[in-house]
Parts: C-alpha cells; sequence; structure tokens
C-alpha cells in the first residue's frame, strides 16, 4: 500500500509509557523528526485545552446548579419538603455528568501514560463509585419529597430516563469491577467486553444529559407560573436564565467528554485497537 | 510486537469491496481460514441484527408519534391552532432522529462497500437534507402556533436545545457538501475534518434525543393536567404511557445507532484509520 509495502512499521506506537501522543503512521514515515515532536506536542496541547474546558465547564455547572438550588430555590434540608427536593438536581448533577464525565476520560490525560495502570483503574473506579452513591443519594432525594406530598415516583419521562441510567450506571459499575479490575476474569472476557464498556458509558452520559435537560426544563415550568407575567418561563426571569445556561453548560461538558472519546489518537496506548497484545488488568502494567 | 516482529502485515485490509467484515488482525495471524470465515460472517450477523433493529426501533418511533398527534392530540391542519403544533414532533422525530439516525450509519452497510462510494456518499448527502428540511418545517410548524397564540418563541430549555440541534446540523450539513462532496476541497482539509464531522454528527444526535425527550416530558406536563386525578400525567393514562413509551423507544434507537457507530471493525474500510490512502471523494473510488 504505501510505499508499495505490504507491512506497517510498529515503532510509532513507543513505549506504553509515552508521555505524549504518538504520531498517525502516515506521518511517522513520511516525516522529518522534528515535524514528528511539533505533531505530537500539538496533539497534547490540544488534548489538554479540551480537557481544561471539560473541567471548566464541569465546575461552572456545579457552581450554577449550587446557586439555583440555595440562591433561588430556598436552600437545602431532609425534611420531606422542597427543601429536600433540592439536593436532587445537585447530586444528579454532581454524581451523573461532573464526576462521572470526568472519570470517563481519566485514562486519556498523557500524564497517566508513564505509569502502572492500576492505580488510574482504582481512581477511575472509585471516582465511578462515588458518583454512582451521589446519584442514589439525589434519586432519595425526590423519592422522600414524593413520598412525604404523596405525589407518584416514576412516571415522568424525565424519572423513566433518569432512574434508566442510573440502573444502567450500577450495572456498568458492577460489571465493570467483576471484569477489569477483579483478576479472575479471563483475557478473552476482558476483550470481548471492553467495547460495550466504552459503548456503554457513552451511552449513560447520553441519557444524564437527557435526564437533565428534561429535569430543569420540567422543573423551570413548575415553578416559574408567577403570579404576574414577568415572572413566568415565557418572559425568561433571571432565576430561568440562570436554569437555562445550566443545561447550556451540561450539554457543551458533554459534548467536550465526547471530542474526547471519540478522538482515537488521544486512547492510552495500550487501549488502542492496533496494540495487539492484552494484559489482566491487575498483573503490573506499563513498568 | 506480536511474533516478536516490527510490522504488521496489511493483507488483512483486502479489497475495498469486500462485503464482509474484516478480521482483527490478530486472527488473521493466529487463526485457520476456516475460522476466519466464520469470525467475518459473525460480525456481519451482527451489524445487520444491529441495524435491522435500529430500523424497526425507528419506525416504531415514527408510528408512535404519529400516533400521539393523530389519535390522541387531535391531528393535523396548518392554520395555527393546536392541530398545526402536532406537525412538530411527527417532523422532529421523522427528521432529526429517524432520518437523521439512519443516514448515520449508511456507510457501515457491507453491502454497500462493493461498490463505488460515490452514489452511496450522494444518498447520505440527500437522507441527511431531507431530514434537515423536516426539522425546519417541525420548527415552522411550532414557531407558528406560538406567533398565532402570542406566547413568546425560544424561551424554554427545550427550545434551545432543539434550535441548537437544528443549527448545528445545518451548519454539518453545509460543511459536509463543501469538504466530503465537492471536488474542490483539498485532502489535507477532507482528513482534518472528518474525525470533526463524526464526533459532531454523534453530538447533534445526542441533542435531538434530549430535546426530544424534554418536548414529550413538557407537552405531558401541559397537557394531562385533567379535570380528574385519572387523567392527570402523574396517573399514568394510556396517552401518557403511549408518549412515554415514543421517548424510550427513541433512546434505544440513539443507543443502537451510537452502538454502530461506535464499532470499529463495523467502518467501511476505506474510512478505518488504518487505510492510510485517502482520495476525493468525488474521484471513482472503489472500482
Amino acid at each position: 500500500m504505501q510505499q508499495g509495502s505490504d507491512c506497517l512499521p510498529l515503532s510509532h506506537l513507543g513505549p506504553c509509557g509515552s508521555e505524549t501522543f504518538p504520531l498517525p503512521q502516515k506521518h511517522e514515515v513520511t516525516s522529518p523528526r522534528a515535524s514528528a515532536g511539533a505533531s505530537r506536542m500539538r496533539q497534547t496541547v490540544i488534548f489538554y485545552l479540551s480537557f481544561l474546558l471539560g473541567l471548566a465547564l464541569s465546575l461552572a455547572s456545579l457552581v450554577c446548579v449550587c446557586v439555583w438550588s440555595a440562591r433561588w430555590r430556598g436552600g437545602f434540608a431532609w425534611d420531606g419538603s422542597a427543601l429536600q427536593f433540592n439536593w436532587h438536581p445537585v447530586l444528579m448533577v454532581a454524581g451523573l455528568v461532573v464526576l462521572y464525565g470526568n472519570g470517563a476520560v481519566l485514562y486519556r490525560v498523557p500524564l497517566t501514560w508513564g505509569q502502572n495502570k492500576l492505580p488510574w483503574k482504582l481512581l477511575h473506579a472509585a471516582l465511578m463509585l462515588l458518583a454512582l452513591v451521589l446519584s442514589v443519594v439525589g434519586l432519595c432525594a425526590v423519592f422522600g419529597f414524593h413520598n412525604a406530598k404523596g405525589t407518584p415516583n416514576l412516571y415522568s419521562l424525565h424519572s423513566w430516563i433518569g432512574i434508566t441510567a442510573t440502573a444502567l450506571f450500577a450495572m456498568q459499575w458492577v460489571a465493570g469491577l467483576a471484569v477489569f479490575l477483579l483478576p479472575w476474569s479471563p483475557t478473552s472476557l476482558r476483550k470481548l467486553l471492553k467495547p460495550v464498556h466504552v459503548w456503554l458509558g457513552g451511552s449513560i452520559l447520553s441519557l444524564s444529559i437527557a435526564a437533565c435537560i428534561s429535569g430543569i426544563n420540567e422543573k423551570l415550568f413548575f415553578v416559574l407560573k408567577g403570579s404576574t407575567e414577568a415572572q413566568t418561563y415565557a418572559a425568561l426571569p433571571p432565576e430561568a436564565l440562570l436554569a437555562n445556561s445550566l443545561g447550556a453548560l451540561i450539554v457543551a461538558f458533554g459534548l467536550v467528554v465526547f471530542l474526547i472519546l471519540s478522538n482515537q489518537k488521544w486512547q492510552r496506548p495500550d487501549s488502542r485497537p492496533e496494540e495487539l497484545a492484552y494484559t489482566p488488568l491487575l498483573q503490573e502494567e506499563n513498568e
């Protein structure tokens, strides 16, 4: 094919501990070393800019949802009142969006590549467990609020999507622990389930975002009925602008996470399709 | 690496006209021919099952949204009334979900691989243009309804997400035409923008799904206030069950589309990262 050869050099894969992005093969073959280094550096810089943008958007979402609940909705309590409900958006955004999304892109950070994968795997599992716990407590907040008011649970489409996202997340975490972290799972099973884990991971984030958007939208229609026209949702009072912006920030964060996950050059070298060897994940990798 | 060699055979890429999935390289090297054929056949069968599942889910979504608008919401008109609004969910689901999602996975169908790519590229562009036109008419339906009632446009988070999805879709279509279909765009620009096109394509589908979920949820809260408790959304009357199921079908369809897009083995051979040669898309490819 290229250069009339029937094989491709694998030198571009480099050591797994490389902390900059390897080049696409074509460039490796045809470009001088200086150009290769510049291209690696460019990829690394673009990754970190995307990663920092994601961090900034997720922090801005967290600030927005806290300000909305604390400043506009009266703050927090755990007494079955509307103040208990206020934990729901804060905990779902913190767990199912912010922690989840940042946990999902952890392996893409080149800084982590020069080291044994196991601590990063444990950190990924720990971040996701914390995200799951926050989400479940966030669900308890709204169930308790509904039960105290005598409102049925799980009737709206928002609740169907949200509970599905959380249930899939719990299944994904348990399956991830059993298949990728504990040592008894065979390599063939890990290889088979890794694409499923990656696909389901992205799908859960999509569901979380859909649940957040529908939830914020629903809440604003509930609370911004207004005694005057200027206070209704349709007049876009400050609270509506803040909560709509929260939705926009969540969506923008999701798009950045998908951008990072979709770029194959930003995959950890030992996770790329062209890396054929696959070691059980409790072995000492990349040392 | 594998077998201690510093190169990988490229024979697995096969001719671009192959109509079954090429094997992963490891199997190609280590497995007998019969096993290789069985694996290719398995990949092809799993793809077509996923593709047919996606088609079935998208058709079920279309039937559901038509039944909801026609049977439960009174049918269709273009007179500024609620009957004009009824075009909105039907056209958005038909355009921004069903046609869009199926158009996105068109290149993955192995049946198309044995042929020149150009007709499939034109079909992809035509399906997407039809999807865009339906979406824009769907937006006109709701703008007309709002204007006739004196309701402001674009205040809800649902509308912000929906208009963003449609605007990004329009930009994506124009950029796709200019960069990938018309002949004057240089190869380097096509290579640079293809991952962006793929990422933005998936992101637009995520936004569409979030807009659909929030829109269905909002509409059900609007219309199912009920004169008796049994008619409210919280009591899950038949209309609520139907429309919630529509939301679930849309989400399931989206997950199948993401599954198909995420599987690298299901990419058209000349679109895979390991295929280094890149020809301008109006040239006679794969012949």
